[in-house]
């Protein structure tokens, strides 16, 4: 039994709220039950030096927790002088995850960082952020096409979106909240496109090292999962 | 006539959202306007060195900005590494003015943080901070109280709000927002207790100097609005 | 009684030394009794970035006290790696009090930067900068007008000078010592122009908050305050 | 083809060198082809703060690059004044990895940091770190052992080592080197154990997305090659 | 002929002024002719950890310049937010010259740090800190001493003072100001103590190597030099 | 009698392997006994910016320990977040002394970055480094002068190494070890050319001042010892 009373293969109530900051080309306000996460899309006309004179844009991601999105505050850290390897790793992987799904060259020499804050955490934020910062992109892609810059279509080859499974009590179940992953035996991460192609996983043993066919049920519900997130990203931007 | 219509002693629509944050002992969202600022206040069962086996607790502020708070995304000051003077001095602002209605002796040896993060920005977001913070702090005595630990009328001595104020095209004017504080000539912030006593008051010639009658008449502005704000934080600590 | 048996409305003995510094284009060496400052205007033919092709220049400044200057050894900012929250609040300040009187147009684009060191400190080290601060300007300036770069009086508008006040065991007084400020209920500081004009004002209350009267009060030392201060200022520009 | 004209399945040439350090407790130089990785296990009697008094131990990692390890200079991340993301993600791996086949309990209140430097770089640098480090890690362990502080075989539960595996020109292949890694479409880092469990697994799609076929193939050949790891860390332990 | 017409063998003019600093337990204001530093020496009752319960005290210097000491206004290294290496290099070496000569163990657990600000910079900023430091040294010393906390000629083996000595035009000369210094072929500075045993000797060839025999001379001048500046410190001590 | 039994004007067993690092342009491991260290020098079409059209080009030099290349773990630098004020002293000594053998116009406007990293250390180590140093930049200026970019012979001078002396128990002695290091009364190093011209001396006293006498018996010592090692540079480089 989850302490969440759901059952293995059910996640947490998802919602997608557009325009949820009024500056931002595009923005979402995600919500996995409680974990609440703001994704916003900003513009510049810019890129890395290494693009250049290439013709090509860039896709990136920063990701932050306000000191109290947590059950006990955690130093902020613009604070403490730096970012913890633990934002570092999660920023990079939502920077990974939305590049898979567009094409760099129908953006142009321009750059769209996605700012991804959690407000509130209950485990899950870097797949919630993920799920949120494709709406937010979209929208700033659509904003861009209302001013002819670029086919929000020519851009986005893809719905992209993620979860988390895990082996709880020895029992593999969807989209772990904070209670599940501070006790799960394996903890893996799935990032996939709206046409079911793996963009990436990442599963770690916490105690016991897994096995192969763990490993597969954890796909299993993770690709019913995505379905589902794609579909609600498909209802919003349809909303 | 003010860019948004409003009369010169006018404030924007203020609400106070207490319990926005499902962590924290007292958290409130303060929107004046368009600026919504998330305020939360956080107790930890420790002090700072200089106040050990004094008997005595802290009250401090942090203050943080999302990078798309504003008009034009702005760099994260964790990716930065560092706080910029702006962000410490508004920061310590909001210390001062809560420390200025609370009895840190019945507080006891205990800290308690106030973290006010801008989720949207459209000037005054100090003020606002102030004003939902004290909101923040005063729940968060509540939760205390619940407990055993404080009385909460023991340790507030008061209310603290804070409003701007400004001479927007020669006119003195109540609660800037951005258009008009990025144009005024002079601009004033005041932080005053539910008695009408001033805790702070900052007045800053942008342009040409003031002069004494400026003053006077900002100060008079600000007197009636921080009433009405000291009101609505009463209604909202009621509800 | 004040410590220093001064009257309630007596500042401190002030002096002003020109030329203090063989190297900077303008500096003063000043004093508001043990509280000495020195400063030093330096030329630079550079703008920052947002200033370039404006043809405006820019005044700024930095601050910094050397570490004994104090009655405890202070830690080196430097070796701590980074500036406090304080001193970039002071920096700023002095910044802004010198930019209200400057005609940066008339500058041209260049930078002036001065800096604030603080090689003795006993209370009020920042209105001790501000006052030095515009001698070393004015020197820089006619610095420039020797070598044809500019009319020192086109870019001065005006004077400026700064002085703190206090609540001091109940009674407003001027010029508040190290002993003073330590333990006055309120303490306010002002930067006036040499014709009255209010530039900035910043007024806490250290312990209960303070009554407008109590304000006018101070208000009405410091004006008086600045007026003998910028006598002072003249009769050293004049020496 | 692959441009070394290893076969799909065909590891490069490994070695493990034993004690290459003179101080360290444990240590190894181990050899993935052209890719070199200085592993040293440091023994330190202390503990992180919140593993004091509980009786357990602790293993962690850190990672860095030789400036010159690779084809073009990199900046040295001691002058750059901080580790980038793709180094605290590397150690924190590798510290994982580790951690997975440790009783901390056995260990008792000591702490293990097992320092993984790349001298010469060409590709799968954070395998053959931890492929190696176990090594270095036995070894510490039988030097404790030695000394009667814990018995190596009820600290240690397994052995853990590390491969790459990705789809190059539409193959699957093992072990990548730098100019396979640097144009493969798919890159997956497989973690196990001597007994076949899974530890970690990371897959990213750096094109295309992948199937969960293209990962079953490459699941299988990184089974094969972690098994011919243990083999030659079994042979280099038994030397 | 050297720029400021001295005799090769001729120091310039050196005061030791003490007192300066009404603070600090000892200070010294030491001038070489446009050369300003001014030295502070501050009593901690702590010791850095590892000489805590060994009842030996420690002797530290730390170093710094204000912006505009020099000929172009330097970087703040507060603002830079780290100390450059020579800045390092400078702290180390007084720290390691004012140790040469003092017993910690008579000192007690006790931590003296002497900091050395150059207020104006012509050349020779590093000998005039040691030479003055010794000077604030010793006056913390008395001031202690009337304290009853220590004797001391007990603290204080010998005197110890610095110079710089360089081959300018193919002429080995005394004491190099800033002209001199930046187009000497070489450059030395000799650290000494009252009996004139050699503390520190760092020679460097700027140009082209140099010989024993140059090394000799320098040497020479050098112990010339350093006897006279002895009888200063000797002479302001006893004024 | 020296712990290691060496006769008093003995080095260690000194060897210089070229070619270690396959990816540098130049690069040598340089072993002084049990004191290992890797020298790779790396080219870039790039120099300083003082240094922009003025066709003269750069050599300078990095220089870091592995955390475990010492008796004791010490902490990483680049997790440290800076390079320690020793650390920065060496690589300046280096980059200062390599610089004393080139023809920098010779060179064009070029930088070589030499990169001296401890892999094991046990006593002079800075020594160690330039005695490598040398041999890789040779051999990156070899390099260059196969692809018709410079002739070696014109932009090296000489050759350029270094020792260290001591006085260990009272008798000068050669190329201290770390036991004889951590003990020795004085402490010198040498850096001088092939000609034996002087590039740079350090003489630190550890405990009681030294004489002139004891200098100039160390630097015949020296004098000797690098006569030896340009001849192991000559050997290795017409291998």
């Amino acid at each position: 039994m989850r302490p969440s009373k759901r059952a293995a293969n059910q996640m947490r109530a998802v919602s997608l709220e557009r325009g949820f900051s009024r500056h931002a080309e595009g923005s979402c306000l995600v919500r996995f039950g409680e974990t609440h996460v703001l994704c916003t899309a900003s513009l510049e006309e810019r890129v890395p030096g290494w693009l250049k004179n290439t013709g090509k844009g860039w896709v990136t991601a920063e990701y932050g927790m306000l000191p109290r999105a947590t059950g006990d505050r955690m130093r902020r850290e613009a604070a403490a002088g730096k970012q913890s390897g633990r934002t570092q790793e999660i920023q990079r992987l939502i920077g990974r995850s939305l590049r898979a799904i567009v094409n760099l060259t129908a953006l142009g020499e321009r750059q769209i960082t996605v700012d991804c804050d959690v407000i509130q955490a209950d485990g899950g934020t870097r797949t919630a952020a993920i799920t949120g910062a494709f709406v937010a992109l979209s929208d700033c892609l659509s904003w861009m096409e209302e001013r002819g810059m670029v086919k929000r279509n020519d851009v986005l080859k893809d719905h992209v979106a993620a979860i988390s499974c895990g082996i709880y009590n020895g029992v593999p179940v969807l989209d772990l909240d904070y209670p599940e992953d501070s006790s799960a035996d394996t903890d893996a991460n799935f990032v996939m496109t709206g046409r079911g192609g793996i963009v990436e996983i990442q599963g770690t043993a916490e105690g016991e090292p897994f096995s192969e066919a763990d490993l597969q049920s954890l796909m299993t519900l993770a690709k019913a999962g995505i379905g589902e997130l794609v579909e609600k990203q498909k209802a919003a931007l349809a909303g």
